[in-house]
């Protein structure tokens, strides 16, 4: 029974891993770069990865090095692992959820306790469709503002909108412009659409599914759902805050813009954190404070079976309330008349630390790799690439290739392993056949 | 009866600020300075709690700024903070463990539930004889070697020894040299009774008492002295391995040493991460990696109740064991046969995040308050500040008044805070008179 259980959390690194392998061939193909020559096996592995696992960071300017067929390649794969992510990890919930109830909340007509193909397919149908919806509708504004603003052909404000819709959506962050989307960092029509893509795909599908059906009915939510909403808001307002209150006189970002824009730049960039990988500012530019926030609200991250890396809001929330519970020196942690399970609070520790511990030895990775960088860029760097966002403070297409591999695994790691070891440790608890004496050693 | 019990832990910030208020006057006095003048606020206020809170960073050069008045005021706060620590940790300890068991592994004929003024003296009495007794071996040893082997008068020898014993063991360390002991790098006479002082004063009375007893028997170690020493000793390990490793070559650290030499020199500031704070080499010409790994190790710190800052020892691998225990889907924590409490692990997560957070903040602010400092020495020397630690890459002196004080408030918080919000929350845990439903949202 248990390692019928574990199966299905050893198939996400499995596919993952697949994808990655047939993206990087196909991206060697001669036809998919525009210089003579097939693509050197890093720079396709480095770009393969970055696509699948939604990342969106790039070792070569994607507008002039790839060929059409090689932008229609990253999109297809950046299709495919934000569905494959939102898919994979929701479906994960919902077997975990047969003991823990997210299962009838999420499929009213799910009676018995197997998960079934019908199931399966109908989940899998809905999660298709919210990403549909989602991507056409900013595929046509963004599209029809290229055509109608910016006077591109009709086929290319088509392609420019569907291709940074499926990247908006998917959180991933490649831009078909050298320098990201800078040019239009006062464009609310482009900026706007984009930054509800993001932020719509990093919400993750049981929580959008919850909120379509009871938008209005704060008080009926989970506790997942309402940790990840009102988290969700409180990082937005206090990133937007500290992005525009450092950034506002720095010359090299937000300094020559005018108000309005200002607060359009430093919102979109905010929001970029978690983790869409678009940039309207030059990210490198930023003060040290700034770029520290940043990394953090990267760690974070956005919601749990979302297109989003990170530990996640729920993990960082939840951790936040244990704090809390623990200084008022409460036997329970408790969200809002909800106790939270003893063993979803070790799930959170376990998921946090492990990821500090990753983004650690990265960054000692990163610095031993390289001469030169500094500290904050390397850590920005491998935070940017273990939560899959894409920011960058340019030190990466630098980087020899023993530095683009830890930042590969870092992806790889950061956007499969979360969800994995999630799923497996919550599948996979044993049972308590006797217990030790308890013992209490000194803390602090 | 909750208030009472929060009582004690109440004391201790207050006494801790009673002695900065006093240390700070009394350095204000015009005899304490070499120069003419009273000693500046700031300064008096900085050395004071550097001393108190056992720290020794120092805004001004130890050797040629104070008189000898000033640097036996030094000492004797040094003293008297090494000692309020590890005594107040320790009652607080004992008041705790009357639920808990450790009481009657430390005082054997503790018998009934409170803590009578006769074992409050026995154990005061304990612990000022242990530091004592290290201390003078130390001096003698030090000293010895001053006299004999630097041709030091024999009185200038005496208070170099007693000077950098009791700076030792208290895990401060101010030094009387202004390159702090850099001309000693290749004498183990003064290194190595130095790092043994620094190692027993940052085991903590708790466990150095249990070792006493039943130094042979690890097998009847509780399970905090078995983490806190072989915690103690992988982490000693693991830092003269790197430190040995990444510095071999560094002309500016042991680069120009001999082989014997780099491994005395590596040994020796690897155990002054965990807190010692003196240095044998320029810490501020250490690759970043090295400064990262020291960073990483200096917040973990060293034993509770003990001189050491930091986490602490039992705090870390407590949290690695429940990684462990999480990985391998097992329903409790166990170490040796012996379960963690769960509200211990919730301590556990509570320190080190608290310590994250303070250190993420500190690091911030120190880099509002300055121009131009680089991040990672600026999150070098807060965690340097709030572990307690004392090591400098050389920019604390440079800080203007705001980013001074930014230091004292983190040296005062991560000395006194964890203590006593440990102890807080320890003795503070509110009954459970009823439990919500149990909720489980999903993490990662
Ligand atoms: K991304
Ligand atoms: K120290």
């Amino acid at each position: 029974m248990r390692r019928t259980l574990q199966h299905p959390a050893r198939l996400v690194p499995l596919a993952f891993l697949g994808a990655v392998v047939v993206g990087t061939l196909l991206m060697m193909l001669p036809g998919a770069r525009v210089e003579p020559g097939g693509t050197p096996f890093v720079t396709a592995l480095f770009t393969a990865t970055s696509a699948v696992c939604v990342t969106g960071l790039s070792v070569v300017d994607t507008a002039t090095y790839w060929t059409g067929f090689g932008q229609v390649l990253l999109t297809v794969l950046t299709q495919i692992g934000g569905f494959g992510i939102m898919a994979l990890a929701t479906l994960l919930a919902l077997l975990v959820s047969q003991r823990l109830g997210l299962r009838s909340r999420l499929m009213a007509q799910a009676e018995d306790s197997s998960l079934k193909l019908g199931d399966v397919r109908w989940v899998l149908g809905r999660i298709a469709l919210t990403q549909a919806a989602f991507e056409i509708v900013i595929a046509v504004i963004v599209g029809g503002r290229f055509w109608l603003g910016y006077d591109f052909p009709l086929g290319k404000a088509a392609w420019y909108g569907v291709f940074h819709a499926v990247q908006a959506f998917n959180n991933a962050g490649f831009a078909l412009f050298s320098n990201s989307l800078v040019g239009f960092v006062d464009d609310a029509w482009i900026c706007v659409p984009l930054t509800i893509g993001v932020i719509a795909g990093g919400i993750g599908y049981p929580v959008l599914f919850e909120l379509f059906r009871e938008i209005g009915k704060p008080s009926k939510w989970s506790t997942h759902t309402r940790l990840t909403v009102f988290g969700g808001i409180v990082l937005l307002v206090f990133g937007f805050l500290t992005i525009l209150g450092l950034e506002w006189n720095n010359p090299g970002t937000l300094g020559p813009l005018g108000v309005g824009e200002k607060v359009l730049a430093a919102f979109f960039q905010d929001a970029m954190t978690r983790s869409g990988g678009f940039n309207t500012v030059d990210v490198g530019a930023f003060h040290s404070e700034t770029l520290a926030v940043s990394t953090g609200l990267m760690f974070i991250g956005g919601g749990s079976a979302s297109t989003a890396g990170g530990i996640k809001l729920t993990t960082f929330f939840l951790l936040a309330f244990v704090i809390l519970a623990e200084l008022r020196g409460e036997p329970d942690v408790v969200i809002g008349k909800r106790r939270i399970a003893e063993s979803t609070q070790r799930q959170a520790i376990t998921v946090a630390l492990l990821g500090v511990g990753l983004v650690a030895a990265g960054t000692f990775g990163l610095l031993e790799a390289t001469d030169g960088v500094a500290f904050d860029a390397a850590l920005f760097e491998v935070t940017s690439a273990f939560a899959t966002v894409g920011l960058s403070t340019g030190i990466t297409p630098t980087l020899p290739n023993s530095g683009q591999i830890i930042l590969v695994v870092l992806m790889f790691i950061g956007r499969v392993g979360t969800i994995a070891v999630g799923s497996a440790i919550a599948l996979n608890t044993q049972r308590r056949l006797y217990r030790y004496a308890e013992e209490r050693p000194i803390v602090g």
